[in-house]
């Protein structure tokens, strides 16, 4: 009943997540003119899709791994592994998205990282790189003790949400600033609310939606691999510590 | 020594609370022409300083209540009296801070709720008003059986945290948005990062900070009051349940 509930809170997260995606990608290609490569505009169109991709939709799955029933038996490095993966390809599509606004702005000689969005993103970013690297370097290379993992794991934990907290915050501001933007002279301003901006801002609140639910599922939920100490009828005796 | 880092906590938290409370005030005062509540820009003024106050610094503080060591034994009921009467005040805050921002778009004709700044804020402070109203039900008027407490504290938590959360969401956007709006036409336009943007966006970067030590306290530290059930030489045998 408990993997029941599990697996419909699932299918709610991927039909959020998949529209976290497309909204943004449609936006820019409906309103926006598509993706391009070339430092124009086209190149902008690329960082709210991979920004929402990596720091919201891939790092929220990535986030849950350790929820799933599968992961809740067994050896724990297979699920280790692929949280570390996952995460690693949220951070990928995060560089990329943050190399075509700064190559964008370069092109057109805007500044960078003026507004309280940029200042806000960047060190959203910057935490998630140190998260990665002492995660990694903590709890997937073997040299740590078991007494310095448990020690740091509330910590990663406490981070790993409340970086996707700043993500959610980043995110909205930024299509916030973007449809100020890009709405200043049109024929219908940002206060008539017109098409662009009914989408516009209701990908942001289903950015909001999908974060929430990650972060209801990974703090609230009940669905949480058993500390070592803690055997179930679940759990075998034996597993790899940690 | 646990009480030790929670107060060193505490002496962090006032003086980032009391900087939340400062910098939005000496923004609007210093570079807004202070505050008044006549439907003019000054009533606008009121808008920042009081969501802050209310959505964040009191109710950080309010959030905080259960986690004060004093709390940690005796009878429960002085402590949740507190714990509701302090979100009665960020409440009322938040409500004459909206009032604020209304007034003064149906004074010069601005449409309201358009942004997803506002989308965002609004949901927030329903959200807000839930929590507040369900709480008073469920956890303080006395009908409620202890089973269904036990059922709703982990929504009662997380919510509680999730609006925080929103809240710095709406009011880093709100941040952002403000400066878009009045460095519009300004002789130094907020790309060149001119004192009001550098000072504003910090005024952000402290919400941010508090409001992450707020959520680090409430979700990672240690600093809980022990359940009914877990007994500790701290706690004595007797207690109000719940």
């Amino acid at each position: 009943m408990a993997s029941g509930w599990f697996y419909l809170s699932c299918l709610v997260l991927g039909s959020l997540g998949s529209m976290c995606l497309l909204f943004p990608a449609y936006w820019m290609q409906y309103w926006h003119g598509g993706f391009a490569w070339d430092g124009s505009i086209l190149t902008f169109n690329w960082h709210p899709v991979l920004m929402v991709a990596g720091m919201v939709v891939v790092y929220g799955a990535a986030s849950l791994v350790y929820r799933l029933p599968q992961a809740w038996v067994g050896p724990k490095l297979p699920w280790k592994l692929l949280h570390a993966a996952l995460h690693l390809l949220a951070f990928a599509l995060t560089v990329v998205g943050l190399v075509a606004v700064f190559k964008f702005h370069n092109h057109r000689k805007i500044a960078n990282l003026y507004s309280l969005h940029s200042w806000l993103g960047i060190i959203t970013v910057f935490l998630f790189a140190c998260q990665w690297f002492l995660g990694f370097a903590i709890f997937l290379l073997p040299w740590a003790s078991l007494w310095l993992r448990s020690l740091l794991k509330p910590t990663h934990v406490f981070f790993g949400s409340a970086i996707l907290s700043l993500s959610i915050a980043s995110v909205t501001s930024g299509i916030n600033e973007k449809l100020f933007f890009s709405l200043k002279n049109a024929t219908k301003p940002y206060s008539s609310l017109p098409s662009e901006a009914v989408f516009a801002n209701s990908s942001g609140m289903l950015v909001v939606a999908f974060g929430l639910l990650v972060l209801y599922i990974l703090l609230a939920s009940s669905w949480k691999r058993p500390e070592p100490g803690i055997l179930t009828d679940r759990q075998p005796l034996l597993h790899d510590g940690e």
